[in-house]
């Protein structure tokens, strides 16, 4: 059975591309990273959705510098944008410095280490809050370096980066998790990570239009 | 005061790097990784060389799997090339899969939030144990993705990845830490580990070659 590597923050998109891979005959090994963020409670909702699929998740601890992004815990208070035409026209507060870079390089040692010849990453460049590393051209870019960087890579078996969801909607993310059976209700996309959703931040309120698009209700 | 990032292991190419980097006007900021390598102790060497500098050295931590490289603690024994002409033959089983794809993508976070425009790493593609992240094709590309995956980098202020080693032979590298003076008794280069240098593996046989070569003794 063919192996994959998935970085699984317990959200809709990348739940949705853990069973996605799922549904294309992958071994899916799961990654979820704690690296500081307010959010910690993501991980739970990773390990809940990973416990479901019965795979593998791997937790890697990670102390990042806490400076230089509101999604920090003890940092400034994140953003709660007015409309979703404000989400798309700015790169917000929550942005963390090559965040998708470090989560990808972890995920390239990770799969060289296992024998996977395939990573998936539920990156999205149309709901989305304009971080550069949700964009196909960075992808792009980050293919070439995995195949470059690797003993697998130079010895033509690179790994791939796979990112199924980069070109849709949030509407349509919410249907094909709904058509793959994704247990939608385990998932978490808050920045906030207090008790309950804020409904206020930039992934509340790009969760809210997805369902609300796709005329879904969890 | 220009910024800088500098990977520093703590080895005679990284020392020299921080060197090279701070002659050239730069205030330095320094990264070393606990990643699990069982030359633990090489961290100690960087921050003697930090202290020296009076440079910020943070340690980063993080939980690799650990499989899949020799040179992670509790793993196969490192292998003992029997000649220069064997280190240049193969990648050896100390190849960690991914490790400066890593290292540079945390540089990159760092960077960014301290508003470094330049990551200096002590690369070096010569006398070298074939790492294929350590050849200049492989920077090419990290420099590209550097650019497409940051917020500095799509506004037009990229950060700069440097390897000013990477095209030279070790005695060269060690002439030139002479004449920058760096305190290469502080350095820390073999991968064992242990109280001593082994005298055996890859790194310790590169940096004899590099001393005798050079005519250079400590």
């Amino acid at each position: 059975m063919k192996k994959a590597v998935v970085l699984l923050s317990g959200g809709v998109d990348s739940s949705t591309t853990l069973y996605w891979a799922k549904s294309r005959g992958y071994k899916c090994f799961c990654l979820a990273f704690d690296y500081g963020q307010r959010h910690k409670k993501e991980i739970k909702s990773a390990r809940a959705i990973a416990r479901k699929t019965e795979c593998l998740l791997y937790v890697i601890k990670i102390n990042l510098p806490r400076k230089g992004s509101s999604l920090f815990r003890n940092s400034e208070k994140i953003p709660s944008p007015k409309s979703l035409a404000e989400i798309k026209s700015r790169i917000p507060s929550t942005y963390v410095p090559s965040r998708n870079t470090i989560f990808l390089s972890v995920a390239l040692n990770y799969a060289e280490t296992i024998g996977a010849r395939a990573i998936f990453i539920g990156a999205n460049a149309v709901d989305f809050s304009g971080y550069p590393d949700c964009r196909p051209q960075y992808y792009r870019a980050f293919r070439k370096l995995a195949k470059l960087g690797t003993k697998c890579g130079i010895e033509g078996k690179p790994i791939n980066i796979f990112t199924p969801l980069v070109n849709m909607n949030k509407a349509q993310i919410i249907r094909l998790a709904a058509r793959l059976r994704v247990p939608l209700d385990l998932t978490w996309s808050c920045y906030a990570g207090d008790k309950k959703p804020c409904n206020k931040c930039d992934a509340c309120l790009l969760r809210k239009k997805g369902f609300t698009e796709a005329g879904i209700r969890i």
